[in-house]
């Protein structure tokens, strides 16, 4: 079995109000791979860098089991690059520069030694290139993607089509809104599993996340941090943890589907203490297991009935 | 052991996308009382009243046994009465007339049979008032309080004081960042537990609660609904279930208070499902053990180490 991952890779100037640094290494693709890699082996990446992107970056990935032969390298442009600035409350932030350079050409041709991927997941990029990943793979298990307010309100004929064809979509609770005009979370995702995905994942920043399908339902919160330094990413490395933790298990239980997003909860909260990948470099075991005790701590309690 | 409420009694109007109604049941004391009352006995409300307030109302607190001689009734003014309209997104609102009457002479003198109460649960009113309650009591042993962005605003000094005698704080999660300067709800909430209090409870409406104290955390979530026809009352359902629960157990273990905070949230999920209190008339056992089992399905999840 084998996990692609499709998404964007790119250099991102960051500004928090901890600090800023210039062009360190960002990207959907480059968070799923890099979460998913603590879970699971065999993962696959495809993505567009430029000229400039550094090599040690690309080795640190393979240093990682990620197979990069999927990264395509433009000889004339530069790297994807965006600048983002977080307001003091981390909760939203501002594009000071978008800079797509060679990320603007990417139409992923999926190598053929990777067209028999069973797992799919796809950041969050133009629906028609979702669609056209989906379609180059021979025989996908489990497709899950991500999407965004810009696609929905720009390519939204493009994005149902894709939606129909992923088993998994991850949205932030503002996209559920915008997607189905339901301000609620539960009337708005029992909408979207209409629209063909059987398992939504609603992400809520701070407040967690919510995971549905047609009978069930689970909530995880964020793990409460006191400082978040970069919160880049976060919602990438959830989905990589979640993808990484399925093609682990190739369990489908509704239970193993919440431990799913237990560990994504988990990568998400060691990523966001540092900027960019960085805390994604290096996690062992023990801090993992250390995390998911204190989440399990801060949400479990003991069955109780009222007499 | 008895439980003393002091807050507001209303009549309001409210307003959602669902429709209108006047001069219906409200009031902080109102919600507490009644939500309590599901869980323990012994309880005793303090609370003032306009010479128009109906006495079915009055007839209705006493027939779930609160002792509601704590009642004054103004000859002269009529009930406090509260407009209120709710957005789309049931999130916010807009306060469209607050017509204080009798409520604005509020200044509680604690009947002498109630002055042995042991625990107390105070809604939001002026510090100035809680404190005078809290000093009237003899020998109390829990003393919950809520308060507001308008308190803190405007008598930040009496609030601090008034906040040193309570052991319990509940609060809105925006009001942690007012009060505090900080916008993270977990340095503003040590922040909180270093003015007094040994136990705080964040409110964040539909993304729940958090439960803290100095050494411990929990986070509930709210029970996901799809239809939400009066938030109005929901976070004093939610302390009156909390009190209610602490009330019926002695028991201040953080496994219990984790139980407290799910009976909190038990209660108001089924209050908001109707206007004013009318959800709160009549709860028997199967439901709240059959919403109890919700949330406990929605929120845990197996213990999980990786290997």
């Amino acid at each position: 079995m084998s996990l692609l991952v499709v998404g964007s890779i790119a250099l991102d100037t960051i500004e928090t109000p901890f600090g800023k640094r210039e062009y360190i290494l960002g990207g959907s693709a480059s968070f799923i791979c890099l979460a998913s890699s603590y879970l699971t082996s065999n993962i696959r990446m495809v993505g567009i860098v430029g000229y400039d992107f550094p090599k040690e970056e690309i080795d640190f990935f393979q240093s990682k089991g990620i197979d990069t032969s999927g990264i395509e390298v433009s000889p004339t442009l530069k790297t994807f690059h965006w600048y983002g600035k977080y307001h003091t409350d981390m909760n939203s932030r501002d594009s000071i520069v978008t800079e797509l350079n060679a990320f603007e050409k990417f139409d992923p041709k999926i190598p053929e030694k990777f067209k028999d991927s069973e797992y799919i997941c796809i950041g969050n990029v133009d629906p028609r290139i979702q669609k056209s990943v989906i379609m180059q793979v021979k025989n996908p298990k489990v497709v899950m993607m991500d999407t965004m307010n810009f696609w929905i309100e720009g390519k939204l004929n493009e994005l149902l089509d894709t939606i129909k064809k992923a088993d998994i979509l991850v949205i932030n609770d503002s996209e559920v809104k915008l997607l189905t005009g339901e301000n609620n979370n539960i009337s708005g995702g029992k909408k979207i599993l209409e629209l063909g995905p059987e398992i939504l994942i609603i992400k809520k920043g701070e407040h967690g996340a919510i995971l549905m399908t047609e009978k069930d339902l689970f909530t995880v919160p964020a793990i409460p941090l006191e400082k978040i330094v970069d919160p880049t990413g976060a919602g990438d490395t959830f989905a990589g943890g979640l993808m990484g933790w399925l093609h682990r298990t190739k369990d489908y239980s509704f239970e193993n589907l919440k431990i799913a997003v237990v560990m994504g909860t988990v990568l998400a909260s060691i990523a966001v203490e540092n900027y960019s990948i960085d805390n994604l470099r290096n996690i062992n075991k023990e801090k993992i297991n250390e995390r998911i005790d204190k989440l399990h701590k801060i949400s479990n309690f003991r069955p109780i009935v009222l007499n």
